[in-house]
């Protein structure tokens, strides 16, 4: 495997789906916000992500199997007229180097493309190295006609001059040279901890403006669960890695 | 997306254009000199360049928007028979890696080809370590023969022995390949300032070599709205920055 | 070169033979075993990989003469009914990047494919930092059904939530993609020292999966050999290294 | 430019020419020999290397003209029957990645196979830390049947277990693949000093080898030429490279 590749898995009918972004990133909250949503909308799976951008790894799931680093397509069908039908994206992975980033991004949004997406919501979170009862949620857009309806769904607009890194800012700027508007929402975090309440502050919003009812008592468990399940792959990787570090070079590499 | 890209947004018809480059570097001397030619001689806007070898990610500007990292490309007509029309690439960013400068040194110099271009300016600056009240400008050349108008111009080549890194070296080097004639004017700087007085003596120089009348009293103001720009990015950065630097990993990475 | 090349050197008739994969990695468990099942079966040679990504040397072997970093590829052909063909992916190195890896993993899937292959056992060390006298072996499995057989010669799956990383985990993860199924089968181990003891260990429970007879009584002395060409290599090096590191620059490298 | 590219500048009639590479290396000893060689034996251009493997910059030469990095093919046409025709491969750089040594080596190999080249000489030097006043030449080869040549001539063999990095290795085991022979001479030398007296040691064997009369008189001047040359530049870099270290970063780079 030699570039990013996208394998669907179902042929989904989907009517100009909003695409909607959740990868790891600052405090886990675009992931914890997205994961929660597709749990609880029981949206379901459309394609899976490999790439070899991704670390060159399986992971051993708790019932001794493994499997790929990945990110996934998952979709939802619009129920009321008020709604629009749901493609997300979320996973293990952001891509590993700057140009990778481009290159997963640009497979992201062949997909969304492919579904006729026009509109683009990413998720993720802003460190001030506070932790607020009430996180904030701040917005950038790709188009100014957006503001109003952010603001009107408790989005403030009073960070910028800084940078969204990754997939929740390249899916707007790619997305807009294809003819897609977006909109960032960022969760207000610490930025040291995994933030179940940013995400729920971002996901407060995100029901307001999608028109969708999401359960939101379970997302803190969901987010504990997460939390443990990176703290157990953390141990099992230092435990490696501190055995590793003395090995023997496997042969000579520098003599000219 | 998976290489540098180039859109034109609009057909001008120039005449063998002089290319002009300002990209970012040392004191920014070459961008702010040629950021302030194009608004002074109001330039217009031929293109945009996107490339993965930016870094991945939006910047969400002062009304909300966001917009990726590119270069530009502008473009002034003649207006006296003594000038030559004049295309600009100036922006964000040069290439992260070694080879990416060569990438998009190649695609810039594609741009210029298709406009006919048989000579380049390329400006920057030229690290001492001092802040002269009244900066040299240091020279370089592909050719010889230009020499002698430079120095007329007041230009010195007392520099020797050393390299012009990225894209004001690798234009003139990749150029001559092409055909096309350059020079190199690197403007004296301290190397730790964003130096208008810089890039202002270079202006100087690149007047008389173009016979055009740029005024450059509102050039230090420039200058500072540049340094304000560049400072509250660098803050919005490192706020986040200090707050990523404990995020948990996303997962293992290091087992056999 | 500028991708990973296999040269088969010869047309070998295996029927749907079983990939055993013993490359470099934690106390080179998994190259000492795979290795030495090779001498032991009088397994033949079937062709060489060379790749970009391997170091970019030669090595002086013993009789002066040199040869390039290389993975090979060896088969053996079953003697008893109950027994199946193998094919080994054995050798110098893993990929020197994480995209590398996918790139080497994929080559070797393509061989493994052309023959057929279905099932797929990686070989790797696990690190414990301890020294047991009875190294256990931990398995992982890409299908469920595969874990009875393994339980039952003696394989644990005690260790989750970690990963395995390099060919020992992808070929699994992408084999699968392929349809092939695969077992990795991970020696516990010290971690800082080449290890016999837990070869041998992996090396009895693959004898019994795959039944076929190993003797391993000339395996330490192996492991022994293995090791002091390592040490020569490493001493080499070093001398090399310490007299390079202040040798100066060929040219100017930074100078905007 | 995104690969390496070699532009041949002249038709050569050459008859199956024995190629040798003298690139940068170890106390510079290939350098030094190779191109030493060249001027006394009056070789003439045949062709220039350039890669975005290379640094991305010009060189600033002293009548203030610029010059790519590049690699040079020189030739030269045997006076006797005793004699063959040579081919050289000097320069500027190596590969700055393990990748792109792989890649430079196989162009410089097209060139040689273009030619039809059966024989390969690699130059470099050999770091031991001492400073003898007779610098022993040590061989590694290809083939066993030239070491009794190598052996006349006064090459020692006693350096085994080690490798041979970049182009002096690689070229030797890539050429192998297209069915040439091959020879790597290292003269013995401390590791930290650009060494003419060693460059003399390979010459005087390779003179041996070749049947060609190489004056050698010259060749301290030479060094001590290159040597100030690469002092100048790395003055130059240095003086750039404190004053960048502080430059304002040009933008933002990591906020998710």
């Amino acid at each position: 495997m030699i570039s990013t590749e996208v394998v669907l898995e179902t042929e989904a009918r989907l009517d100009k789906p909003i695409l909607i972004e959740g990868l790891p990133g600052l405090g886990l909250v675009g992931k914890l916000a997205a994961d929660h949503m597709i749990k609880e909308l029981k949206a379901e799976k459309l394609g899976t992500m490999h790439s070899p951008h991704f670390p060159p790894q399986v992971i051993i799931q708790d019932d001794g199997t493994v499997r790929l680093m990945q990110n996934e397509f998952y979709y939802w069908q619009a129920e009321k007229k008020t709604q629009k039908d749901l493609l997300f994206i979320v996973g293990d992975h952001q891509g590993a180097t700057p140009t990778s980033h481009y290159e997963i991004t640009g497979k992201t949004l062949d997909i969304a493309e492919m579904y006729d997406t026009k509109m683009l919501y990413t998720l993720g979170g802003f460190a001030t190295g506070h932790l607020p009862r009430k996180p904030k949620v701040f917005g950038a857009v790709t188009n100014k006609k957006h503001q109003k309806m952010l603001r009107e769904a408790g989005v403030s607009f009073e960070k910028t001059g800084g940078g969204i890194v990754g997939a929740a800012g390249l899916l707007l700027g790619l997305g807009q040279l294809r003819g897609m508007d977006g909109v960032c929402l960022m969760g207000e975090t610490h930025g040291q901890i995994i933030d179940a309440r940013s995400a729920k502050s971002v996901l407060e919003v995100l029901q307001k403006l999608l028109k969708v009812d999401v359960n939101l008592s379970r997302l803190e468990k969901r987010a504990k669960d997460t939390e443990k399940m990176i703290e157990k792959a953390r141990k099992a990787e230092q435990q490696q890695k501190a055995a590793f570090s003395a090995l023997p070079a496997e042969g000579p590499t520098y003599i000219r």
